[in-house]
Formats: C-alpha cells, structure tokens, sequence
C-alpha cells in the first residue's frame, strides 16, 4: 500500500503556518505500515491541485489531502477531486444537519450562507462527521484507488483520522502489510562524527532495520527503525520488529555505553530527575551559574516533581554577585577572572556551603556575542562539580551564537551531573 | 520566476520531524516576489529524488532543496543533482579547510573521515560556506534553470539562505516582480478575542493591505501585510507599501496604545533590556523567581549586553532557600502559603536588599501538573514589583501544562517590568 500526502493551501506556500498536518498523518501511516512517497504542498488553484491529483493517483493507492474543505470559493479540494475521478458533487441531507447543529450549538440559529456549501460532497463518497468544525472527512472509492480528503485544521482533522479512518483501513485490511516500530537511542557527549565512527558499519545493516543519526545542538540520537511484515493476526509482527531494534539497541550501548543517556522522548533533564530522585537514595541539587543565566535551572524545573530534588539557584551573573552571594574570593576573580576553572569551583562551593545540597554544579562561560579578551575565546566555558566526595571542572569550547552556546552549554552541565550520579 | 521546494530526508515521511524549513523558505520567497508552485517532500531514494528534481525543473525556474547534505551514504541530494544536471562531484580544495577548521574550533584535530565527503560539489557549482555545520550551501546553474541545495538544519539553513542566498537572487534580478512588505505588531497584556473585538473592522480592509492575527502562549501579533507591484526600478513600490502599512499601524497604535511592547522580530525581554538600558538612565535588575524557576533570568540573559542591567537572579523553589537566601520570614511562608501575595511582595524585597538593584522581581506560583491545595488552583501565579518607588503585586491565573504555564507567567512578569519602566 503505497500512499501520498497533499496539502492545499495558499497560506502554507506563503509560509504562513507550518505544516504539521502532514507530520503528523506522515507519523500515523509509518506506525500503520503504509508506505509514504511523497508529501507535496500546492496552492489553492485548482488546475494545479487537478494536476497533481492526477500524478498522485498514477503512483499511489491512497492518497490523503488536506485543507481546501472550507465554505469558501477558495475551498477547491471537492471539485478537483471530483475533476479527477468523473464524479459530481451531491447535496447531502444528513451532513447538512450536522452543519445547522454546529451553529446550533454556538448560538446561531441559521447557517450562515456559504456554510452550506459544504453538504456538497462528490457523488457515492463516504462521509465522517466532523465533531469539531463543519467540514466532514470524505473517501472516495476510484477505482482500486482511494482519495481521503481531510479539513486543514489540525483539531478538525486528528479526530477524523483516528476515529474514522483508521478503522476503516483497518477493517478493509488496508493498513498494514507490515508495521514498523523504532526506537531512539539518545547520546550527549560526543560530536556527530565520532559517533558516525563508532556506528558506521550498522547505518547499513538494513533492509528491515535501518539506523540512522540525526544532530541537535549539543546532542546526537540514533534512531533504530524496524519493519516487520503484517501477520493475519497482527501480532507476532510487531515482536519481529521489537527483536530486531533488541539486538541492534543492545550492540549500540555495547560500543557506545555511558554516552547513551536516554531513550525515546526522554530529555537529559528528565534522566537527571530520575537519578536525583532514585527511590531510597534521593539527591539535592543546587546550581550556581553565570554564562548559562538560568537555564540549566530552567530545564531542571521544568520537569515535574523537580520540587522534591532542586534546592536553589543562584545565577551570578555579575562579580558582584558571584563574591557577595556565592562568596567567591574577589582576588580569585581578580587574578584569574570570572571565566577560570578556579572562579566555577568556588561557585561550585559556594552554592553547596549554601544550600547544603548534595551535589552542586557552577557554570561560568563567554556567551557572547563577543568575547572582550584575546585570551579567553567566545564559547568557553568552565563546569564545575561540587559533592561530598568529589571536586571537579571540566573545560569546554562551544561554537554559535548566544543562545546556542548557552544550550551547549547547559546540556554538557547537565551531563557533569549525570557522571556525578553514574 | 516560478520557484518548487524539495525538502529531502526519510525522517520528514515518517513524520518524525515537522517541516518547518519549508514555511521558512516560503515565507521569505513570497516577501521577494518569487511565485512558489509546490512543496515536495521526498525520503532518501536517489531514484525517487532524481525522478522529483526533473519534474520540479521542467515546471520551474529555480528548486530549493533542503536537507540530504551531510556526510553519510544516506546524504543523496548532490549525487541526484548532479544525475539530473549530468554533472559530476569534484573535490574542493577550500570547502575541506573549512571543514577542517569546524572541527579544529571544537577540538578535533582531524576531519572525521566521512565529514570530508562533504567537500564534494558539482562541477562549477557555486558554494557558500556554513558558518554553523560542515555542508556548504550549494547553487547549481542548469541552463536558464537554477538549483540551490541547503543543508536540513534550520541553524544552518537560514544563515546561508539570508546572508549568502537573498543577495545572490537580488543581485541577478531575480526576486520580485511584486514587493511584499509585512508588519508585526506585538501585544502583551490581552487575549485573542479581546484584541479581535478591538481592530475587527480593520481585519477586512484589503484587498492590497491585510490584518491578521496571531496568537501565542500570552501574546497576540497583529500582521500588517501590504502588497505593491514592482516597478522597474524596484524603489516606489516599498514606499507605497510602506505608507499603507504606516497608516495602519498608527490607527493600531491609536487603539491598543500600551499593550503594544514592540514590533517584528523584538521580544519581550529585548524590547525590556532596550528600556532597562536607556541611555543616561540605565536601571539595574533582580529577580527572585520560584514557579519560573528560572525562565525569567533565562530570557532576560538571552539579550546580549544584559549583563550591563542583569545584576542577580535567584531560584528559591524551595521554602527553605526563600527564608534562607531572602530572608523571607518563615511564619509568612506558613501563614500565607508559598503562594500568595505577601511571600512574592517578600521575595522582590528580599532580592532588593541582596542586589541593590534599581528594580527587583519575586515570583511565585503552582505551574503544576498539579495544586496541592484545593484553594489555591494550577496556574495561579503571584508578581510582585519592588522598586524604589513603587511595591505592586499582581495576581494572575494561567491555563496550561506546566512549561506553558512558567512561559505565560515569565511574560507576565517581563511584562510587568515593562509597566515599572514606562
């Protein structure tokens, strides 16, 4: 079952809004086992969506629009549809009702004028009711070939396809030929070529297993996807696909060990959490930090339940701040300035004297946009540790532009803590 | 000119990642006149590639690709560029010393050994170089038709696309046979439907200048968009746009007056730091946050040159560090809660004292998931101002999960410096 994707609207070809339509259809089809070809994007101008129905239906068997179902002249989804499959549009009764009750609802005792349009549907389709708006989701039958047409909301669309269309392909038997399942194995502490390196012979092991590296700042995940075909009882497939990402997860953490930190939707700060709070054995955390100017306190709090193991924060971001609330030395600052391997220790200390936390971090770091010596490069940035046992700073180089190095920066202070914990 | 976007990359048809390069591209080629026919979205299958590239440029003037640039097997855009084009990928010489000077600035003193397949091009292609990443920006001429190749990183994208792309279009004459000129007005401090009910009429002033609006987590844009056709010396058409846009924007001002904080690209914590740091009158800041846990000092130090007005910033999030670090006294905590009015007057006043800064903040507040109490609800949030001259708080009471929450409650308390400062 190979599918497409169209989206009709003016507004995504001027950038207006981000097509997370498409994303998220693309994301239910994968975990369904459709194949997807292609996604396209056009305006609202119907010989382009005309021809572009055509060259879909030529490669595809299914293929999903989006958008174009409003009431307006604008709204040209339908009559292309029906351009390209010989059908005409109907009047239907029912959907009509449906459209009086929403206005209903909302206090509107006729349907507006143009909202009527929208009981037009191409003759012998399908309809799914749109609990949402007023535009139903349509199916139409061409042949061996299926079109489904969505309305472009997101909010409109999402119930439609999960409670409408996904039973129906599931109950045609459309859905699944094979299902896929992946898994994300996620890496803080090492660059993408290093990892690449170490995992290189594994990016082609395929067919069914592919793995694949994808790069955020300061991070790198790997990204395990299993294909497995459909079995009649939709079952054994998915432990097929389950064994195979297994096997490879479990070479990758052989080779790749404490730099995997996480899996899945896991973020470093949730994994940190996690640790700090490990039942029985709960930690403090108290974080003094200059360069990262509250985020690494930020990410720290957004998890919830952080209340339980974040004590305080002091972000020092001037001297001052740093001698009279963190009492680091002033001829320390002096002598080695505020971005040393000394100045983030103290910092360090001087949050834990404070908080009496169990671990304590301090971050001191060049920003930017400029460093304003020659001795001290843009991008560097002392992380110090402070626990009971252990005294530690570790020295990085960050490369971007301001908020890109104190992003860099907060995950590598949030990985100290993490080795902290190991 | 007629221009297709081709975004490359398996990990788009999985949906596993939302397209926002293509809105971004959009948005910019329709602010430059250019017509954009299609989006497409491809995964990494050379023939597919191949077969997308030359129905794009048998339809088109100019292709944009993004992403399938990096250093692995899997990286497909150039070698199906150069299929097409029937060119063939050559070594050069300067693109590697770049690459070998990114991986120098972080500390590795060779290139990776793929990473140097990046310094491949087409044969006379032109490059432009990655301040960010290692891929180059590409542009291929091909006949009368062109091919401009981006890397899949946003961060890398748009500074190619900006500093290096744009002038090159202008330059030939490409961009534009209509200029479209657009206009963000930034709001704080009402909803949606509030600032609907006050410019309603001048949604539908078109049909050469448009209002829309815009909606984020405690913010409202207005969007003036102003269309004018380009004249041949491509100069009186932005004055008319520009005047239309003009008038707009002063009956705009003329109604919401002091909601309006800034326009286009400035944010809030910018438009804060510009009136922090007045000339003449610079005010200094501090802020003692709980709920926020942090965000506020975050955002604030996301300004470059805020270290000239960011005097301190402290995260009590627990009851102990806000008696302990603020000194706010304990039997205020218990009689009042940690949320309430009294304990976020104490925290601004304790802050004050510590920093001696001209403005102090406090902020305190459930941001969830849940309220322990049933009198005080999820989301209720506490700011208080202390100044010389002024004590305020505010009460406010924010919907949302818990990072929606602490970012609505920074705006708020961005916002409520603003009003000190006016």
């Amino acid at each position: 079952m190979r599918a497409e994707i169209i989206s009709v609207g003016t507004e995504l070809l001027l950038g207006h809004i981000v097509n997370t339509n498409a994303a998220y259809l693309s994301k239910k089809l994968a975990l369904f086992g459709i194949d997807l070809y292609r996604q396209a994007t056009i305006g609202d101008n119907p010989a382009r969506l005309v021809s572009l129905l055509k060259e879909a239906l030529s490669r595809s068997d299914i293929v999903f629009t989006t958008g174009g179902l409003g009431p307006t002249v604008d709204d040209i989804t339908l009559s292309s549809v029906c351009s390209v499959t010989s059908k005409e549009l109907v009047f239907n009764k029912k959907i009509e009702k449906c459209i009086a009750g929403h206005f209903r609802k909302r206090g509107l005792k006729k349907i507006p004028e143009d909202a009527g349009r929208q009981a037009y549907i191409p003759r012998g389709a399908r309809w799914f009711k749109n609990k949402v708006g007023t535009a139903p989701g349509i199916l139409i039958n061409y042949g061996q070939k299926i079109v489904v047409a969505l309305p472009g909301p997101p909010g409109e669309l999402i119930p439609i396809f999960e409670k409408d269309i996904i039973p129906y392909l599931k109950k045609k038997g459309l859905a699944g030929n094979q299902t896929i399942k992946t898994k994300m194995i996620k890496i803080v502490g090492l660059v993408e070529a290093e990892v690449n390196k170490i995992v290189k012979d594994l990016l082609s092991i395929g067919p069914r297993t592919t793995l694949g590296i994808y790069v955020h700042l300061g991070e790198v995940d790997l990204k395990i996807t299993s294909k497995a075909p459909c079995l009649p009882a939709g079952r054994k497939n998915k432990k097929t696909a389950g064994r195979e990402i297994k096997k490879l997860e479990k070479e990758i953490r052989k080779r790749l060990g404490n730099y995997i930190y996480g899996v899945d939707n896991e973020s470093l700060e949730y994994v940190v959490g996690k640790m700090l709070s490990k039942k029985g054995a709960l930690k403090t955390l108290a974080i003094a930090e200059s360069c990262t100017g509250g985020l690494i306190a930020n990410r720290i709090t957004n998890i919830s339940g952080s209340s339980r193991y974040f004590k305080m924060g002091i972000v020092a971001y001037s001297n001052e701040a740093k001698a009279s609330l963190l009492g680091v030395p002033e001829g320390q600052i002096k002598k080695y300035g505020a971005v040393s391997s000394k100045v983030a220790l103290d910092m360090a200390k001087g949050i834990k004297r404070l908080s009496k936390a169990d671990i304590a971090l301090g971050v001191t770091g060049i920003a930017g946009p400029k460093s304003r010596t020659d001795k001290k490069p843009l991008g560097l940035v002392y992380i110090a540790i402070a626990s009971d046992k252990i005294k530690t700073v570790k020295k990085c180089l960050f490369v971007g532009n301001r908020e890109e190095i104190k992003l860099q920066a907060s995950t590598a202070a949030l990985n100290a803590i993490r080795h902290t914990l190991i």
